[in-house]
């Protein structure tokens, strides 16, 4: 159970069970076909978690920098993927990494290609990156000239591997519906399939296809003819995936255990020590216009309780987080108590943390808790 | 001059001169009066920016956590207002710090200053804090009564000395207009002098003002009859406080270099590595509804040029900024080109930074670029 008396700041509290359940159901996914499930370790950042993934056979990972790369190869991980269109400027850090691991990386246009054609001394395998409809990185998917001359000036390079083409379809977070989550998975499977096929129609075979977000791959329930997904965000979901229809709320394994320090009965809130440096400053909208930057729970049984009703973080500062609560609530709320924020977006909840406290609710009190060092920033 | 060919992932460049200008300009305006000059260090969370407050004749400051006051009594600061809603269950480093340093701190409920009472060994200063109208924490100041309340509280505590009245007018940032700013600068003193009268009247003499926000104290030439400011966002600025009307581009101090990574001309965009994990998630609005979550600039001269009219980072994901890039600049953007983003909060911008990169354009060329290391992150 989550230990109260050892809390005395913001302090990110893990449900491994939860945490687990949300690892295997994906994975389940995709046992028993040819796709390969390679989980995108960006949300979490941390090796202990990572164990949990290899415990469960997973040996192939996505990061999203060179730093998270070398993090994770440092803790035996050999087969990575870096999705995030290749920065030049690291390629003598790319050079190293890939001398000790299978490296992946992806790229949209000539130059970078050029450069690490001229540059590397280590073989990588390089995917080309399609832009479906997110508008962010890749090459248009409709431009298939370009992708035509990436692939020819891939396969021209001895230290290039062609990887296949990949892509984000990131766009599914702005989705209306669940449905038309489904339909974008779907159209981005067929878009890929047709610029596979064009390839081969130039001879270049065994084109292997990566895709996949969290919201479709948690509501597609068959993949597909898919070389390989790469969701990241399910291992711990958050409020975001939960108004997206990704999730339920008891899927959420995340919480941010926050001591209260002001209560305003007058305007049905209180203030607790939690605040954009623990939470990151994503926000949803609700039908009302209102901004919620968390929902919040109480401690209860071995974790915490259901999602609190009418009771949201209404604004954010550095360190303080303004919590409307509703009347029969806040009643119960004293100075010094501590509640469980539900965050936003669990990836930059987790990446401004530099550990996590882990309960085990299925191990009851047999099992101490456990404190897990993760990825620290070390930006300059 | 910014040292480019060293630059491989986002760095924070700091322009020495520009900050040493703001800092300056916010000292001189309490000079020759009665009013402390107690600058807010959330912003910047560095020693070595520190030491240049230090060597300008500044001795006390303002922090936001328990951990950052640790930090700079680390380094050598002996009087710390720690300005956040004191959290009870950090009571024991509270006292342990209070043991070598002038401590302040500020509550609003009895619950935390009877705990306090009873709990500390040391001495420490202890601040009524007062929401004139921020609605975050704070007593509401028209509740004289519980005002009266606290200050007997504390007044009967052995260890707690009685600070005065502390308020932070935070809707400064939401204010429409400079007039408005000023009006509200106007409106907190003329609130907290009425409050010092009446219990001035109830028998508690040499009551002290503190308060103090970038944005008013910044476009007020003339604090009146305060104790003490805690501006702290002045040192760098920011576009949240160019676009208030509280600086000019030319004083924002704080630039992100970042390695441009995907050009995509057909819909003038480019992709940065610069994410909200570089610069926070927080955004401003322009009159069109598009947001902005940092403007753009190119490295010239000996440290960047005017922001690029039309050029502004529309969308942020962990790792990726995807920018906006007017014609004319787009053709001059190649492929492992740096440019510096603006950012919109430096507050949050410089908090996900372990180091900065520190220019210094007024000595040129005979000056070393100065690696300053900060204060990162220990949230568990």
């Amino acid at each position: 159970m989550i230990d109260l008396a050892t809390i005395k700041s913001p302090v990110l509290i893990i449900d491994r069970q939860k945490t687990l359940r949300n690892i295997s159901r994906m994975l389940a996914k995709t046992q028993g076909t040819p796709t390969v499930f390679r989980p995108h370790f960006k949300t979490h950042q941390s090796a202990g978690i990572g164990e949990w993934f290899r415990e469960l056979g997973v040996n192939k990972i996505t990061v999203s920098s060179i730093d998270m790369a070398v993090y994770f190869e440092s803790h035996g991980w050999k087969d990575i993927t870096l999705a995030f269109p290749v920065n030049i400027r690291e390629y003598r850090r790319i050079d190293q990494l890939a001398h000790s691991i299978r490296l992946s990386l992806i790229a949209d246009n000539e130059g970078s290609v050029d450069l690490l054609a001229r540059k590397l001394t280590q073989t990588v395998h390089l995917w080309i990156e399609i832009d479906v409809g997110d508008n962010r990185s890749g090459v248009w998917w409709e431009d298939r000239e370009k992708i035509l001359q990436l692939a020819q000036k891939i396969t021209a390079s001895e230290k290039l591997q062609f990887g296949g083409l990949f892509t984000h379809s990131g766009y599914t977070y702005r989705a209306g519906s669940v449905s038309d989550i489904k339909k974008i998975y779907e159209k981005t499977l067929g878009i890929m399939q047709g610029l596979k096929s064009f390839l081969g129609e130039k001879g270049y075979s065994d084109i292997r296809i990566s895709l996949g977000d969290t919201p479709s791959c948690s509501l597609v329930d068959q993949f597909g003819d898919v070389d390989e997904i790469r969701p990241g965000n399910f291992v711990f979901y958050d409020l975001m995936q939960l108004n997206l229809g990704s999730c339920s709320a008891d899927d959420i394994s995340v919480a941010l255990a926050c001591p209260v320090v002001s209560i305003q009965p007058q305007r049905q809130e209180i203030v607790i020590h939690g605040g954009a440096v623990h939470l990151s400053k994503d926000f949803l909208t609700n039908d009302r216009g209102e901004r919620s930057f968390g929902a919040i729970a109480m401690p209860e049984g071995e974790g915490w309780g259901n999602l609190l009703d009418n009771t949201f973080i209404r604004s954010i500062s550095q360190e303080h987080g303004v919590v409307k609560v509703s009347p029969d609530h806040l009643s119960k709320i004293k100075i010094g108590d501590i509640v469980l924020v539900i965050p936003v977006h669990s990836c930059l909840c987790a990446d401004l943390h530099a550990a996590f406290q882990v309960i085990d609710p299925a191990a009851g009190d047999h099992r101490p808790n456990t404190h897990l060092e993760k990825l620290t920033i070390n930006h300059e």
